[in-house]
Formats: C-alpha cells, sequence, structure tokens
C-alpha cells in the first residue's frame, strides 16, 4: 500500500540543507524535509551561564519555537509568560542530542544557543531542527576554531528521524497527515558512527510489542544514514569528522 | 559487582502501596520504592475541559510536583509564574501512559485529575507516580461505576520502571545515586499484558547500541511483571481486570 | 448543645504529631488534627537572604500549601504565576509566629525553611501548620547545635488554635462544617509560656463585641495548654526548653 | 514621655476628608492622618462576578496600592506578575472590613470597587483606607439609591485605626516612626455602633500579654469614636444613618 | 464652529500646575489640564542601573499609571503580569522627552524617576504627563543642586501639548470628547527654545496631507510656548533657565 | 559625503519582495530591504475578537518579532510574560498602519493576523514589516474575495519608510549603522495615494526644526513612491488597485 504521497515505507521526504542563510550568526542553516521548514541558527557567547563558571567547561542549549503562520490554524506566540509543554520537551530533546557529540571541556567557556525557529510546519519539526542544528553548531565552532579543533570539540555528528506506524505498516519520516494517524511514533536520534542518543517511542492512545519496536528502529537506522551523508555533503570541506 | 544497596541488577526496592491514605478525594494513594515516597490522589469533575465538550468523552490529565522539603538542597517551589520542563516533562508522561489504557468514550463527559505530589525523592519518581496513579484511578472510577463498567472504562493497568546501564552493568530501578552515575537511562511504560506505552532511553552525555537496548528492555520486562502483581495486590478485591 | 462531631465547645479535636517522616530534611514532621494533616518540613541553607547578609543574623520563613486533592473539589495548583491571597496570609502568618520566638543572632548566618504542605485539609491548616512547624524547627536546630544552644536560639515553643463562635456558642478548634458556619473567627498564636504572639478576630459578614472576644480568648488559651504538652510530648528527649 | 511628635497617647494625627476629590467616579474621597494620604474611589459596575450571577446580591471589593512616590526610597511599582504580600493582606483587609456592613441582597447584582491609592504614606495606610473607602462607598451608593435605600444596604459605618505599644507605652494612630519602633502593633476596625469587626494584633519579634491587649482595645475604642464622627460630618446630609 | 467647550481653535484648556503636593519626594508636582489631572514625583536614587555602571553618567526614566478611579467605566490594575501597549508607549515618550534635554554626564551616577499616575483622565493624560514631569525634575535636581548646576544638568524646558483635527479642524489641546471624535491626532513635544523632541502624528482609520500637517505644527507651537510660560512661573525662583 | 555603503542620500537599500514563501497561511511575503530580512504573514480566521461580535465587522491585527538569531548578540526570546516595549510600539504601529487602508465592514466577521518575523535585522525592521504585510494581505484577501471585493476592502496600498539626519545630512532608508549614529530618527507610513497615515519623529538626545522636518518628509516622500511600485509589481495580477 503505498503512502499518501507516493513514497515507499522505507523513503524519506525530500531533504535539502542551505547554509549561511542569515549573516548575523555564526551558524545559520534553513533545513527543510518536505514541506517542513526550519531555520537552524547558532550563537556564541564568550561566557557560560552562572552555574558553570570557573569550571574551564563550555555550555550547549537548544530553543525551539514555531512561528505563528507555520501551521494552520496560526498558533498563539508564547508571550503569556507560559511556554507550552510540547515546546519545552522539544528544546530539551534538542539540546541533550547536540551535548551528546561534544566535548564540553575542550570547548572551553563558550555558550552555543541553538535557535530552531519553524517557519512551516508539516510533520518532524524536532528532528529536522536537530538534524539542521548539528549544520548550525559545525559552522559556529568553524568560526573560532581550525579543523582540528573542531573534531576535538564536536566528536561525532548527530542527526534525528521519526518512524511510526500507520494502518499497521511501519514507515520512515512521517509527514502531518501520516503523524495524525499514526498509532505509534517514534523519534530516534542517532551519531554519524551509528549509536543512538536518543529513542523515545510512544503509543498514541495505544501500544506496542517489541516487533514494532524492532521494525521501527530498523527502519531508523536507514533514513539515518541517509541524513548524515546530506549533513556531510552540506558541509563540504568544512565537515570535520572523519 | 553488587550494588550500592546490595541489590542484585535485576532487582527493584521495596515497593509498597498504601491506599486510601486521604479521605478527600476518592482515589488517595501512598505509594513507596525505597525512600522514594509520592501521594498520588484521583479527583473526578462531572465536566471535561471546553475543547471537548459535546463529545460524549472524558479526559484523564496528570500532574506532577516535588514538595520543596522532598530533596536536599530544598527544592524552590513553582508560583513564579514558570513550571520547570523537566516537570512538564513528567507530567505530560503521566497522563499519556495512564490515557493509553482508558476508553474515553466509556468513561463519558468527566475529567479524572491524578495529582502526584513527591513527598521524598530518591530516583525514580516518575515511575512510582505512573505505578501508584493506576490505583488511584482505579479505586476514582469505582466510586462511581461497577466493576465491569470499570473494566470497560480501563481496559488494562498500566506501570512503570526505569532501567539504565550503571558502570557498564544493566540495572534495574535506580535509586538517585545510581541515576547520578548513568550513563544511559531509560523509563518503560507497560500494561498489565506486556504492551509498551511508551520506552525513553537518553544517553546522558553518552551513547548506546542495540545490545544494550535490548538488555535494558529484558530487565524492564521483568521488573513490570513484578509491579502488576503488587498493584493487583493493593487493590485486591478492587481489581476490575481479568 | 453538643457540636456536630460531639465534642464539648472546650475540647480539641484529636491532634496527633509524628516526627521525622521523610528523611531528605532535618525537620519533617506530619502532624494531624482530625482529619487535617499537614506535612511540615524544615530545611537549612547556610546562608541568608541578600539583604541580610554580613549582619551575623539569621532567617527563618515559613511557606504553606494545599495539595490539589488535600480538598474537594480539586484545588488548582499555584503556578499560573500567582499566589493567592489566602495563601500569602498564611504564610507570612507562619513565619511571623515562629520567628517571634527565634533568636536570630544565636541562630547565625543560617536560613531555616518552614514548609508547610496540606496533605489532608478539613479546618484549621494554618494552626496545625504553626504548631507541627515548631517541632520541625527544633529538629532541624537540633541538627546542627547542642541542647543548650537550640535553647539559646529557640526562646520557648510557640503553637496555635483557633476559636470562633458558631450558632451562638463560643467554641474551640474548628473543623471545616463549624468554620463555614461560624460568624466570627478568630486565631490565637501563643508561646509556650502564655504570651501572645498574634491575635486574629474576623467577623464573617458580622460583627462581635468585648464579651465574645473575652470568651475566645478563654478558649483558645486552654486548648494551648493542651498544645504546648502535646509539643513537648512529641520532642521527648529532643525539648529543649525548661 | 510625649511622643515624638507632641501627642499625647490617646489622640489622633490631624485627619482631614475631601469628598469629590475626582469626578470620575461616584465615589472620590481624599483622605489624610497627618502626613498619611490615600485617595479613595468607589466605582459602580451593573454586573458581579461570574460565581455570584443570578443570585440577586451584590459584591464590594477593595484595591490598595501605594504610589511609587508615596514613599522614600521610592516603592517599584507590583508589575511584574505579582502583588506582595503586604498588599494582598491590606487589600482582603479593606474588601472584608466594609463588606461587614453592606446588605448584599439589598445592594442587588452590582459590583463596588474601592480603590485606595496610597499618595503619601507615613504609617496608618490600611487605617485610613477604610475609614476613607466607607465615605467613598456612601457616596457612590447615594448616587443610585435613596437616603432610605442606602440605609437598607449599608447598615453601618466602619472605621479603623491602629493601637500599639511603643517603648512599653500603649499609643493611639502611629505615624511611620512609631510603628517602625512598636513591639507590638494592633489594628482594630469598628463599626459606628462600636462593635469590632476585625481585631488583627501582631508582636514584631515580641510577645503581648491580656493587660496590654485590653490598654491597646480602649485606646482603640476612644479614636474609634472620633473617626465615626469626622465620617459623619464629611457626609453632612449625605449620612444615611441614623 | 465653537468647540463643546466653547474653546477657539487655537485655546488651551485651563492648565494649572502646583508643587511640592507631597512630601516624600524632592519634586512632586499635581498638574492639571481641565479636568484631566496627573501626579508627578521625581525620585533620586545614587546610583544607575548595572548596564550604565562605572560611566560616570546618569539615568532619567519616566514611568505612566492611570489610577483604576480615573476614568469611567473603571480601569483594571496592570498587576497581571502584563503592562499594556498604550502605557508602554506612554512611558517610553516621557523618558525620551525629558531625557532629550538631560546632560547625563552633569548628572552623575544618579537615577531620577519620573512617575506620572493619573488621578482624573479627560484626555491628553501623556502631554500633561511630560509637562509636569520636566517641573518635578527641576526640582528634584536643585535638591542636590545650585542654581548653576541644574542649569548644567538641564539644558532647557519640556513641555508637551497635542493637536488634532475634528470635524475638518485643525485644534490645540483636546479633551476626551474631542480625542474620541478626531480623526487625525498629533503629541508635539518641544523644548522652551522651540525645537522639537518628538512629533507623533496618527491617523485614526484614516489619512492626512501636508497641509494639515502644517496646520497642526503651526497650532501646536502656540500652546506650547503658553506652556513654557506656565512652567517657569510655576518654578519662580527655581526656573534654572536664562 | 557619500554613505558608508555608497548610497546616495536620497537612495534606498535594495529591497525585494518574495510572495508565496510558505503555504500554511493564504499570505506569505518574505521581504527584504539590504540584509533586514522579515516573513510576512497573513492568516485568516472567520470569527472576531469577543468586544467586535455581532457588529459585522472584521478585524486587522499585526505581530511583530524578532528572531533570536536575527541580531548579534543574540536576542532573548520574549518568554518571560513580558513583551518589551519596543517590540509593543512596533506591533501597534504596523497594526494602525494596516487598518487604515482597509474597509471592516467591506471585509466582514473576520481577523487578519499579520505576522512580521524578523528573520535578519539590519535597521528598518518596522518600515520592512508593513510594506511586506501589505503584500500578505492582499494575497490573504484574494484567497477569499473576488478582485473587485478586494478593492472595496482594502482601499490603498501603504508603505512605510524611514528617514533621519545623520551627521547632519538628511538620509533616506537608514541601515543598522546609520540608525546607530542618527540624530534624529523618522518612520513615515504612507498610502499608495499619498497620504500620511503614521508620522513619528525623535531626536535621539536631540532635537531638530521645521527645517530638518520638512527635509525628512521630502526624503520620504521619494522613498515611498518607488516602494509603492515595487509593491504593485510583485503582486502583478493580483494588485487590487487602480
Amino acid at each position: 500500500m503505498p503512502r499518501h504521497d507516493g513514497r515507499k515505507p522505507t523513503q524519506l521526504r525530500e531533504w535539502k540543507i542551505k547554509r549561511k542563510y542569515t549573516r548575523s550568526t555564526p551558524g545559520s542553516v534553513l533545513i527543510s524535509a518536505g514541506r517542513t521548514t526550519v531555520l537552524c541558527t547558532a550563537s556564541v557567547e564568550l561566557s557560560v551561564p552562572p552555574w558553570m563558571k570557573g569550571q574551564g567547561k563550555g555550555w550547549v542549549t537548544g530553543e525551539y519555537n514555531m512561528l505563528p503562520g507555520s501551521t494552520s490554524p496560526r498558533k498563539q506566540r508564547e508571550r503569556g509568560g507560559k511556554t507550552d509543554g510540547r515546546t519545552t520537551e522539544i528544546q530539551r530533546l534538542i539540546g541533550r542530542s547536540v551535548r551528546a557529540v561534544v566535548d564540553m571541556t575542550a570547548l572551553g567557556e563558550k555558550t552555543i544557543t541553538l535557535d530552531c525557529d519553524v517557519l512551516e510546519a508539516d510533520g518532524g519539526t524536532r528532528t529536522a531542527s536537530i538534524t539542521g542544528a548539528l549544520v548550525a553548531l559545525v559552522d559556529a565552532v568553524r568560526s573560532f576554531a581550525s579543523a582540528e579543533d573542531a573534531r576535538r570539540i564536536i566528536r561525532d555528528s548527530v542527526a534525528a528521524v521519526s518512524v511510526g506506524i500507520v494502518d499497521g505498516v511501519p514507515v520512515l519520516d512521517l509527514d502531518y497527515p501520516e503523524d495524525s494517524a499514526a498509532h505509534v511514533d517514534m523519534n530516534v536520534v542517532m551519531t554519524g558512527a551509528g549509536k543512538f542518543v536518543e529513542v523515545q517511542g510512544t503509543g498514541e492512545n495505544a501500544v506496542f510489542d517489541e516487533q514494532d519496536l524492532a521494525a521501527m528502529l530498523k527502519l531508523a537506522r536507514g533514513g539515518m544514514k541517509e541524513l548524515a551523508a546530506l549533513q556531510k555533503d552540506a558541509l563540504g570541506k568544512s565537515w570535520p569528522f572523519a
């Protein structure tokens, strides 16, 4: 049974990465997966939060936001003093995912903030955010570090993809219609070397068994290879890894 | 290598469930896992949130909070307008986990709020919360429904346990010292029938591979059986499931 | 005319004090007055608020909170940036009451926070909080001070009780149904030596005269003696006072 | 021993009441007690809060605020989402005090808001607020009710005064320097007929006995007679009471 | 065509300035323009905000607030964490307007806060605020500086007036009924020497052309001369300017 | 004297307008002026705010936000419950500017929200926002209205440009370095027919005279013609105006 957009279960959407999209931050990446479009910028500050001072270590943090016009109906801005639960979860995930590959001591007392602002949302905004943020991070680190130093600071690439079970079939890289219909939804974050950073599987008013889990992890592993290649391709000579 | 408290890798802490701990709510459960102690209350309201009105369906939601004295140093109350990210994540997890086994149409237009207030925190507060909340939920549902109706409303029991890799060894039900030392930390939510509701594994500035994942899932499955039995035992004749 | 629960006008509810209820704070007291149940913890921090630094004095503060499930209908958490007026009043009262018996210079540059979290509310939560907080405070002070030093830091015990006029009759220690029906409601905070710390009498859409006031103060004095004895009994050898 | 401003212990400061100070609200009273100056306005709205609708009853509420320039050093505005505890306590006291003399059923489904904005603060701002608010309330009620109806709506006048023990001597109507030096501080709210509405006595890091209490209540009673006379004088023909 | 209150198009309302209205701040001015009444106080603090420390410069800032009873229907207090847009705009305008005539280096490391609290609002509250704030500022500066130094700190006087087009006719100093009916509304801030500090013209669901603009500016210039004279008159011997 | 980027005083930066940049809202325009880049989306809702219901009229509102990475150093998100003053001023200006050309009765009971999110900030973000928002508005209106109806709903185009005095020379369309150096800064909003909607001139710690004002208005008029032409060109056949 073909997917609603004609893709095979194992097929990613069309992903594109455009570096140096804006010039106000050392890292600025426009990443798209089908219609989902995220602007990932990486800002560098030469200090760390108060609770980290004097340890010689750096800090990497992520923020996530959907622009009001990124979705229909329009999403209200989170200005009333309250960041919604989904936003909080996603930005914590982005931060953890990227920190898993950064050596904070090699980074030194700097803070890098990865801002992932969703311009258009069609499913998979958190996975696009992580995948784009890595590229912005590399550009930001390269703005003050040699290739060799960058490789010490960033130990490996990291990317993310979603998998899920739609109409009983495990599929890769769900768009919004699929995401809404999925009974199980899983986000997998992996390094370029193929190790897990994060596995988050959730039954949406449903449950799943070990076989479902195995099928989804296999799909994720396939997608992840393509995304790592895409990151490498986008970074070209700036790619710091082996 | 024995664990710091002498447990085997496959061994749970001592878990206890005390029902009807307070009398102001139809469900009120004091659950403890070692020193971790959580008061789970279930309140019933004969209405649903505005966005659900008129659909004939109910709603189940969870809230989580650590009392200031539950930990040392003292934890500040979240009154300044901001619920912290960890709290948000945990209460969303509690809600999703319990909703996975509830038939909202069978529940009808009622809201059940599961409040999980941590009296003492020594690791695993979210898994104790979910495990205790199920028991409080059953008591709350039984306050207005027959055993037969309760079985239609709650399709199965649900419980949760943590697993992790500490000093290279996969262990079950981490306490706080283990949790702080773990390189990989996973929370598994399962139904009484042995299906997954939620799998959340995170490398803490570390990564993990498929073999680690398999070892942790196996430990979790073992612990879950004991917790389901404990829930059944606590509920005694109120246990609505087969 | 007997009271709805059979008590005489001069009779307290059954009060119980359980020390060392949790182990994460040096003082941890579960106090109950009939169904009203409050967990009072005392945390010690080896510093003082910025505006007190360098004066060689300590600080004692109180916080008060009702758990959502402590009452029916469920009470919403105060997370939306706003502590309600009643909560504010009560926690200011707790702080003032306990500070009245503490010698801040003898305490030295430490902050003791007395958290009073209501697990079940059936009237008199503020008086139970003050009475329990004193016991938690003594345990906390004894965690770093000798009996002799503790006696210098805490000059006397302090406890509180409510009195009111219900159906024209002055009664002691009102529970929730009585509190709702009372035309006059008074909270009295006294030291072990029988001095007033605070007298707060309020007509609830009603007024009262000097005779009413005298009758209520007499009842309060009687109750207070019993509560001071209860505190002494609970603390046993830890009781620092003469 | 004379007081720092030459008054006798039983002597009020100079109190003045100016009605119709502004014209945007039906009640508008500028009240001063020595240098303490408060603008009390009474606004009428032809509806009640949602939780009171359809009961045929009205509502009276008070708000209190100190202008930033009313004190030195300047007081920050309470705009950051948080009303401070003292403000909360005072505005609750104002509301309760005035409601004690209002018949909500006679008022009907209207809300009267009594805004007490302190233009200059020199001690006793809460007692000036209550005393002025009563006058503003009468003017507001007379804007829609006959003298006879007003007398049914407002059953009696209400006023407030502070007493305290300064250097061991009970004194009436403390100004700011006396208030800062007082060991015991008491606010008494009474009706024109001489009944108590509220008695709030607090030891400021000190305690007091029954004799102190009696002395203070006697002083308060004396001051209250003068304030009731001042209110009557200010209202002239608008005075609705016998 | 005469204006609704009988004024000529070129005529100001009756403006009055009363200095030293309260005594808790060095500058305290009650200014009225017809029924519009604003209390402008100037507080001096011997420090500057953190971001200005160590530069040897001072800071002048404005705050604006309408008392709830200043208008009908009553205006809610801005306590819920949110200052409304109009308030923000006005207080920024007050600050910029006054700073335009202050030499921050001559002032030295002090902060002067100009609080403009509207007691009664009948149009033109922002222009009355600026005009009164200048007078309060002079009094505050004179509290610590000689006439000569004051002249170095405050380079010139500043005042403000509104102009608008009502029923096709350009008019000066609009009151509330005119303001509501105006199609174009302009606020002009000028120095005593006749230079512009700020020109803000807005079509209210309408547009205007260069001729309208010229007519309004001419009216403003006329009004400004009278206001500067009024300020000079109020300050008498304290007037620091040539 | 040439400008730092070689432009003549009368010369705009290079402006570009890209329609249909995202597909989740009926209007979506990416507008750039030199490096300044703003995404303007127009969302349509088939209802109006509560205070406008039942009048048969529509509502148009604007929101403005700078992405954190749009500037260096990074700008913090406005999530802490407080929208800063500058943001508030700008979004009120956008709303007023566009409403000046919309016939709310012709629009009918719909709300159009114009979100202006700044991707990169190099001066003039508010003028780019207004100029782009008009184009997004036209596209949004055309999504439900014929060309003829659109012309009735939107009476004319509107655009905005900044002018200022830098080093004593009046210049058009300031970028960030010029904006920082300008002594006078003016934003002019005009309709396609050449009428003013808004004129806001501010001395930045400086003052200006009528001659300066005239010179700036002349420059603005010139720039505005080019911007109106650019809007017309971008809209092509969708241009609804004569």
